[in-house]
């Protein structure tokens, strides 16, 4: 089972709200996942109510909430988006995402470090979505993350563990949980990364925006434990000569009876 | 549900019966992969007992064999291979195997289509192991193959689907199943070769030297499922500019109760 | 140098004739490519007058003419083809094509072999674009074919070398000259063939739709001779950890003068 | 021709002194890479001695010295290291490394930006050596950097542009000059970056440990022209179907005369 903080995932498929194409396709969706944790964007929910329509069938179910700070461009936005989010749904969990650049939704280092370090010494649990930088990892560590979030590629792109290079090494180096976050646009990409040994993944567009969102919730499901199994059973190495599964040798040759 | 001459899976993966440590560990594996067609080498099995000890749990949970003509260089050996097998397992399914080359197992596409020219005239179902041409895919259907088998990379290479644009032309072109063989080395590469729309996958090598092949091949089970899920529910295209499940607006400016 | 059959080459870089926007761009991008090789439909000469304006200039400046049987479907269309060429042109040389395909115009391994086969027996220099299917390249190879011309991705398309890991056991395996064929779309496409070993790179589409053919025709002879140059100097393995190139020590703590 | 502060560079190909086997390889190798601009970790210079042998010939032949900072892991230990340089070498101009992490040797976001900003106001023309992070290269270029240098690939590990699709955005975003530093150990991968549109490359690894590093430098040279070349000239797009060069009427039916 996967712990961050004082919280253990049975799921490592973590999800979102964002983009699906109306509240009840949403909540199916989630709810096929297994997920239990779902990250939100804070203008999604309605801030003096905790109780709200879209998010009460997944608390119902037990899934917990991660508010996320996008929108903020600096420390200091994404700090006060933690603090509101913290006010009006009541959990101390943050997803912090600063990212100034309108078009490819890039997250800043600095800020991010400097937010996290700020949002960390006021009690927040932060888990910084961040490029797939090892460096910075550690320092996001170091300051008191309690999970590092590292992009596979630009958000909502859909291609895939372009940052698989790197990825190992954080994953290697990292002494908190890796959840490959942005990116990851079929359940493929996503068993990937669990096989290279990430602690978890976070789908959200490749979901909401299949024809069939339910079903592809149940596709990455499947796919994430199908990596994390491979990851524990232990994975073959890659080789350059052909070894074959079916024996050379010349069978006709011998005797068959 | 795949369906290839007369019989139906439900299951699409299929596997091999090579490279395992142990029989016992080899049957439990592959009811564990949920495989209900199984390649294995003529060599293999004491062809005048059917009932070999070997294969008996795996005839009892229903799956079916599949011989291969492993070892063959020739489109003669293989006819005669072929033949053998039918006489001592009772099956006219065949999986077409030629490979002259001792180092890298890749197949003969001329010796192929010649024996599987002459198998099928002699009522076999005929299953070529084949490079990832999409030539020869549609002269092999065109003698009459009930399926093909392209291969992702060199055998027990685990390197993935290094033919995946030509995988792509194949599987748009087929009036027979395609089932991707060779080269899958993690769940990830299967749950790929689905999502393309691949009909099956055959995996046997990295499920056999996996430390923990009953793991792996509940693994391999899972991600097949996964990605076969995907493609039917259809996949989003991968876009250059990020596209955010989250919003983008200026969250911060807006009243928010 | 380059030889093949009796002709001796200087460039590794053949070209074509086809795409460009005009006979005249076509001669000086030719020439500016520095090509000694280069590859026509037989409709794009006037098969009565070898002295065509379209060719004189090439011819002129010691251009090897290669007639290709492009729009051939079987061997004996292609056979047919070649030997229109041979009393147009003048050459026994001829590049082999044969794609039933309309769509990615990919070979035909079984038709190709059978003119190979019966071309070389008519005394013809066959050079056979093919699949990069190292198997059929040794049986090319075996019935006497100069060379072979294994494609890296489909015609035109510009994806570069796909074929990647079947290029290197051709180039392993093969006794004569390896021309990659088909999909380099760049000069990097080009020089990362002559790295792998290739013996010459076969381009025209990249080079004709450029909006400024003659530069780029200049850029891949460069980028052949940078590719060339490399393989024979011999390049670094690839490797998993960081070696750095400038020094670790902490300098800052030594003494400095 | 390439601008960076007030100085041009005919050569877009830059390089490094380390790890060559000898000084009189290395000045031959860089002289024959047409390089312009060398960088040097400090230790490798007599610090007293700017007519160091060493450097000498390098000087003589034009090519600047690009001192780095390589071994500081703090902007601290980089600041007083530029210093160090600047006077021991009598040029403001320093390659800004800090790297902690002893592995894999890659950069320190937060660290850069506050020794870039220090050093840029001491007058410095800085050149950050960091990874591919796009909001990064912003903030360094907003701070007074005269270039960016993100890194391909881990330091010396010779495996191309893994951060590819990274370093797309950053093109497209800088207002300075993007040198494509580290992991290029391949012609090819030099000419990749440049189609790219990069600026320049930096390139010392796959030089210095080629058993024939001058050649190896003739051979960056020219792909680094090559891929240039292409930029200018302006490369096709990839596309999935094929799109031959050769025409795929039935020329057979035409009539030839």
């Amino acid at each position: 089972m996967l712990k961050i903080a004082d919280k253990t995932f049975h799921s490592r498929l973590f999800s979102g709200t964002g983009k699906f194409a109306n509240p009840s396709l949403m909540t199916d969706a989630i709810l096929a996942s297994g997920t239990e944790l779902v990250t939100m964007a804070m203008k999604r929910v309605d801030l003096n109510r905790a109780d709200d329509d879209i998010l009460r069938p997944l608390i119902d179910a037990g899934v917990n909430l991660l508010p996320n700070t996008s929108g903020a461009g600096t420390a200091e936005e994404a700090v006060f988006a933690a603090k509101l989010a913290r006010e009006a749904l009541g959990t101390h969990w943050i997803k912090l995402e600063i990212h100034p650049d309108p078009k490819y939704l890039l997250p800043d280092p600095i800020e991010t470090l400097k937010a996290a370090e700020e949002l960390v010494k006021d009690g927040f649990v932060v888990l910084p979505y961040i490029h797939a930088d090892p460096v910075l990892c550690k320092r996001l560590e170091q300051v008191g993350c309690q999970a590092v979030m590292p992009l596979g590629a630009p958000i909502g792109s859909n291609k895939g563990l372009k940052t698989r290079d790197f990825l190992e090494i954080i994953i290697e180096q990292a002494n908190v949980p890796v959840i490959v976050d942005a990116g990851i646009g079929a359940p493929s990409h996503a068993a990937e990364a669990m096989e290279l040994g990430a602690d978890a993944v976070l789908v959200n567009t490749a979901i909401a925006v299949s024809p069939n969102p339910v079903a592809m919730a149940e596709a990455f499901k499947q796919a994430v434990r199908a990596g994390r199994m491979a990851y524990e059973a232990g994975l073959g190495g890659v080789s350059h000569a052909a070894v074959a599964s079916s024996p050379l040798t010349a069978f006709l040759d011998e005797p068959v009876c």
